[in-house]
C-alpha cells in the first residue's frame, strides 16, 4: 500500500525532476536590497567543495548540488531570479552589453548587469544526510521501445509479480474513500467513471486545472489492453467528463487535454483532464496519449495498442528498467 | 520575410506562451568570454524606453518587452542563463551573500554574482513591426480540431494564401547561410537532410539540447502530406540523426525525444531532436508526434496522415483559428 500511494503521488512526477522548493524561506524581498537589517554574511560558501551535480534544469535556471562546508556535507541550491519590471529601467541604463549577433533586424547580445539587480537565490542544507541528498537527486529517464512481444515477456510479467494493489482505486469507485472529492460519476458498469480532481491540483484557480477519470471496468491494466470494444467506454469518459468540467468549471472542450498515459503510474485505467496551456507534468509526447487519437486509432485498428512499439520514459529506479536491460533493450 | 523570420523564432512555441527564443545567437562561446573578438559595443539600450511587458515567465526567467530604441518600435527579450557546473567554483569564492533566513538546517541567501557569470540573454528586434510586437504578447490557445476536410477546405488554403517564404530554409540548405552551424549533413536530395541547433539552445550544455532536421526535399509542407513513400526519409532522418547526435555531443538515443510539430511553424519538413527530461517547449502531446509512431502508422496505413482528424492548439491570434472559428469549427 505504502508503495502503490507514492506511486500514485509520483503519477506526473515529471521525468527526473525533483521538486523546485528552492521556494522554501524568505517570501518577500522587494526592499531587500535597501533593508538595514539584513546581514552580509563572511561568504560561507566561499570554501564550499562541490562533489556532485544532483539535478539542475536549464529552462529554470536552478541547480542542486552536493558538497562540503568545512568538512560538513551540505546541499547548496541555487535559482536565478525571476526578471522584474520594476527594476528593467535601471538594469538597461547599467548594464554592459556584448554583442553576439546580428543578422537584418535581429541581433542579441549578452547583458552583463549589476549584480544588485540579477541575484541568484540560494539555499543550503547544512548539515546534510543522506536522505536530503538522495531527496535532491535527480533520477534520469531513459526512453525505451516496447514491442507487442516485450510486452509480453517483460512488461506484463514485471505487473504481475509486482501485484501493485489498486485497492485505493476500488476505495473511490466504491465510495469507501474520497466520495466528497466526486466530481461526477457515471455508474454505469461497462463505461461509467468516476471524476475527481488530481491530488496535485489544490482546485484554488483554472489555470492549472487536473481532474482523473476513473473507469468503473476492473480489467483494463493500461493502454496495452484496449481494443475496439472499449471504444464506447473512451467515448463516453471523454463526452461526459468534457461536459462535467464545463458545467462545473466553465472551461470548454477547446481548453482541454484529455489523455493517458504510457506507462501509468498504476494499473487500471484512467484518463487526465488538464488545461491547454498548463504544462502538466507527464503531458509530454513521449508518455501521453490523446484520448481523440486512442479512440480512432481503435476505430480503424482493433488492435493498434496490442501490436504496436510503443514508447515511454522510466526513471532510472523503475525495476521495470533493470528487466529491459536485462533483456539487452537498452 | 520578416513575419517568417518571426514565425522561425516562435518555432516551439508553447501553447500560450511565447517562445523563448533568447537563446538565438552565439553557437558556440565556450571561452567567449575571453574571446578577444567579440565586441563590447555601445550600450544600445541604455535610452530604452519600456511601452508595455508582452509577457513574462517567472518560472523560465524571461521576459518580453515592447518599447522604443531611438525612437523606433522594438521588441526586447530577456532570459537568464542556465547555471553552468563549470562556473561553480569561481561563483562560490567570487560572489556576495546576503542573508535572508537562518532556521537550524536551512539558511536561505541572496547572491550577488560577478556579472561575467551571470550574464542575461537579450535580443533586440529593431526596428520592430505591429506584427512582430503581437506574436510575442502572450495570447491564450484554443485546440482546434481539423478533419482531412477540414484541412483541405480550410487549412491547405489558409497556408497557400499566406504562402510565408521559407527562403531561410533554403538558404541554410544551399549554404548561403549558417553554414558554419551545421553539426550534419546527408546531402542526398530524396533522403537527406541538415541538422543544426535550434535557435533556443545555446549549446552550453546538454542538458537542453535542441537541434532541428531539416529535409532536403522541398515539396512537404507538414505531417500532412507524408504517406508511406517518405518512410525512407524519416528513417533515415531518425536513424542518422540519432547517430550524429551520439557522435557529436554523446547522447545516446535513449536520452532523445524526436518528433515533428503539427501545426508547424514553417512549412517545410523539419524534425525536432530535444533531450528527454528536459521540459522543451513543444513537446506536448497537443502538438508533438513522435517520429518512431509516425513511421509505424506510415507502415500500417500509408494514408494515416492525410486521413486523420488531427488535434492541435491555435493561438487566439493566429489567421488560422479565426478559420476555423469562421466554418463553425470552434
Amino acid at each position: 500500500m505504502a508503495d502503490t500511494s507514492a506511486k500514485r503521488l509520483l503519477d506526473s512526477d515529471k521525468t527526473g525532476e525533483p521538486a523546485p522548493d528552492v521556494k522554501r524561506g524568505k517570501t518577500d524581498n522587494e526592499n531587500g536590497r535597501e533593508d538595514g537589517n539584513e546581514s552580509v554574511q563572511e561568504n560561507v560558501l566561499s570554501g564550499f567543495k562541490t562533489s556532485s551535480v544532483l539535478s539542475d534544469s536549464a529552462r529554470e535556471k536552478n541547480i542542486f548540488i552536493h558538497g562540503k562546508v568545512a568538512d560538513q556535507d551540505a546541499v547548496v541550491i541555487l535559482e536565478k531570479t525571476p526578471i522584474r519590471e520594476d527594476s528593467l529601467a535601471e538594469l538597461f541604463s547599467g548594464s554592459t552589453l556584448k554583442l553576439e549577433m546580428k543578422n537584418d533586424i535581429y541581433s542579441t547580445y549578452r547583458l552583463q548587469a549589476p549584480p544588485h539587480l540579477n541575484e541568484i537565490k540560494t539555499t543550503v542544507v547544512c548539515p546534510a544526510t543522506e536522505k536530503h541528498i538522495k531527496k535532491y537527486q535527480r533520477k534520469e529517464s531513459f526512453l525505451v521501445e516496447e514491442t507487442e512481444e516485450n510486452y509480453k515477456n517483460i512488461t506484463l510479467p514485471h505487473i504481475v509479480k509486482q501485484s501493485f494493489s489498486v485497492q485505493w482505486v476500488y476505495n473511490i469507485l466504491e465510495k469507501k474513500a474520497e466520495a466528497e472529492r466526486i466530481v461526477y460519476e457515471d455508474p454505469d458498469p461497462d463505461v461509467g467513471f468516476v471524476l475527481l480532481p488530481d491530488f496535485k491540483w489544490d482546485q484554488k484557480q483554472v489555470d492549472d486545472l487536473y481532474l482523473i477519470a476513473i473507469a468503473h471496468q476492473r480489467d483494463i491494466k493500461s493502454l496495452r489492453d484496449l481494443t475496439s470494444e472499449h471504444v464506447p467506454l473512451l467515448q463516453n469518459i471523454f463526452q461526459k467528463g468534457k461536459e462535467a468540467i464545463l458545467q462545473r468549471y466553465n472551461l470548454p472542450a477547446s481548453k482541454l487535454r484529455v489523455y493517458l498515459h504510457y506507462q501509468p503510474s498504476y494499473y487500471h485505467l484512467h484518463v487526465h483532464f488538464t488545461k491547454l496551456g498548463y504544462d502538466a507534468p507527464g503531458c509530454g509526447v513521449e508518455r501521453a496519449h490523446l484520448i481523440a487519437d486512442v479512440i480512432q486509432n481503435l476505430q480503424s485498428d482493433p488492435q493498434y495498442y496490442k501490436t504496436r512499439t510503443l514508447y515511454f520514459p522510466l526513471r532510472a529506479d523503475d525495476g521495470l528498467l533493470s528487466k529491459f536491460k536485462e533483456a539487452g533493450r537498452l
